[in-house]
């Protein structure tokens, strides 16, 4: 049974207030043990037993638990920055758009796919990020769904099965009948592979009735509900995500007063994805109005080649504290915690006794840094069931 | 004579209409030879003669000038978390402020000052940048000013002597008095040390009057100008830079027409701080203004440990794209050429012949990236004088 001792931690974050000071349950000149990935132990640095195989002196700098990413889309081909760069000067950029990356996916061998996801998931980690989810939806043809999610199953820690993200171009001014094929052969095809089914429900993608019935055969399949919910218009995304037992409806940039209080009222976990508003320079979501009204709210980075080509989830704690208003210690737990409750999961995004060894060393005594310290690379060391690399 | 051969570059931004397309002077599949650490020859990949020392493969990748900063105040001690998460959350945080910074400067020694501006600087220049300008400024005593400004001077490319930055408590309600001070000391004491003097021309601060004496003053004593100016306020400071004829002037959020027309009628260049502006919450200031009416723009970081504690150009220019409105082009030509001719240095900021060896390689295809990956850290090596390291 291997032992790890991460010590002299100048700021332990937690997310256990039964460990520690506040929601993020901080521990000051900490330490942890580690035996066999998970944390055993964590306490004052005076009173450890020093007896593991290994040691970590993080020489009094602030560990955070590693980050949750619930939102990301890696399974894809080719780059969209020419498109990207249109949309900064103005330019209402008809062309291209997300049916680019559909033909460059489709197009793409398997080991392609699979090389470009496991660069994006290593830059992912480099900045502290220790659980990712993936979703398919560039292939959106049974078999580019379907090798789309076993991709994400193979090289993630979450897959989910986005087969409804647009209306592709074969069946423009069909949708029913996209639906039914996804319905009908995607879901089947890719549902033993997923542990997740998504839809993005919009005014141009799927209207309540089609993402209804995708989100329903998806759960009949045995998959986990989360919704593209609200990030263009006030639409019905979170209420049929919430009626639908989601664990997760994301973006929550247009709600009404009624969508806040179905969220309040539910286990629905609300993720916001201020990179693809950075990227696109859209509205803000309000986090603030969430927050007070109780709901549980996510951060993710939204990795992907259209709208948010970022993957540092540092960058997005930064902007959820100046633009979403969350205040440093809300944008951190929502970036860790938050993302694990919008997977279910209550292995990772905290570092309380049992939880995975899955943490962050930042160059910073403290994690207030991430937001105070924009744009600047501040993980300086990270383990995965407490393991390097 | 050592020479040095950068091969296969995707695409090098050199900044040179003459050598490239547009303005950054873009050559695709290209080479670029150093010799003594300055570049002696750029063009095709194909045409290159390879008989250099050494071989750097950029294997397809982006290649930029480094960044100049021409707006740093890394001489300091201590840092502000508490304050920034404070003023985040909207409260009004009288105690502190820059008078923290001051307190624990003075009480620093030598080697703690320069050991934190050596860190810091080598942030910098992990994340692309090769030019460095730093300021004095959290002394404000003879003695430290003296001090501070002999680290920059010692420790990074270009110093600057702002011993009036603020009023210190000990001058609180006597800013004349304090004015007397620095121009008959400071300014005599700093001037042989530093190549720049620099004032803080705003409400609460030094007016024109003051503000004019003390450059003045540098002025006569050898130093070129630069201003901090119309930062919170539409004062005096940019008319007054461009009547002493400043390299730059710096913050530019608060401009009358006046001033952008007196800017654009001269050669003092306005140099945008977004880093500020996004740490304090602060309006941003008009871009597209200035470019569209001939003003040369720079970009800069502006760390310090009050308003703006990063390091990370790459971050100010998508920063620039996203809320300035500036294109990609123009944003990475700002945080380059644009930093070269705030400084007036003409062997930096690009990649022509003659030019020193100061480059960043990309880990993308394309400097777009730069702005449509926000937070990523996308420089993979940084070459100095041709050196890495």
């Amino acid at each position: 049974m291997m032992s790890l001792l991460v010590d002299h931690i100048g700021e332990l974050v937690t997310n256990d207030p039964s460990v520690g000071e506040g929601a993020l349950g901080v521990v000051r000149d900490a330490a942890l043990v580690v035996e066999d990935g998970r944390v055993v132990w964590v306490g004052p640095s005076a009173s450890v037993d020093r007896g593991t195989d290994e040691v970590l002196d993080a020489a009094g700098a602030a560990v955070v638990p590693g980050f949750v990413e619930s939102h990301s889309h890696l399974v894809f081909a080719g780059d969209r920055a020419a498109e990207f760069a249109a949309r900064m000067a103005g330019e209402s950029y008809a062309a291209g758009g997300i049916r680019t990356t559909l033909a460059a996916t489709r197009a793409a061998s398997d080991g392609e796919l699979g090389a470009n996801l496991v660069r994006l998931a290593a830059e992912y980690r480099r900045q502290g990020t220790t659980t990712l989810e993936v979703k398919s939806g560039y292939g959106q043809t049974v078999t580019d769904e379907s090798r789309s999610v076993q991709l994400a199953a193979r090289l993630a820690d979450e897959a989910t099965l986005l087969a409804a993200h647009v209306v592709p171009p074969e069946y423009e001014g069909r949708a029913d009948d996209y639906v039914r094929l996804v319905v009908e052969e995607m879901i089947p095809a890719g549902a033993p592979h997923a542990r997740w089914v998504d839809v993005f429900c919009e005014r141009g993608a799927f209207d309540a009735d089609q993402s209804r019935a995708v989100l329903s055969a998806g759960r009949a399949a045995g998959l986990g509900v989360r919704v593209h919910a609200n990030q263009l218009t006030a639409g019905d995304g979170v209420r049929l995500g919430v009626e639908l037992g989601a664990a997760s409806v994301d973006h929550c940039v247009h709600l009404t007063d009624a969508d806040v209080e179905a969220l309040a009222g539910s286990s629905t976990v609300a993720t916001l994805l201020p990179g693809a508003d950075f990227s696109t320079r859209g509205p803000w979501p309000d986090a603030r109005r969430l927050l007070d009204a109780g709901v549980t709210v996510a951060l993710g980075a939204d990795c992907n080649p259209g709208t948010s080509y970022t993957t540092s989830m540092p960058f997005i704690v930064a902007l959820a504290v100046r633009e979403l208003c969350m205040t440093p210690a809300e944008a951190l737990w929502s970036a860790t915690a938050g993302g694990a409750r919008a997977l279910r999961r209550d292995d990772v995004g905290h570092l309380g006794v049992g939880a995975r060894a899955d943490l962050a060393v930042l160059d910073a005594p403290s994690s207030l840094h991430l937001a105070y310290r924009p744009g600047v690379p501040l993980v300086r060391d990270v383990l995965k069931d407490g393991r390097r690399g």
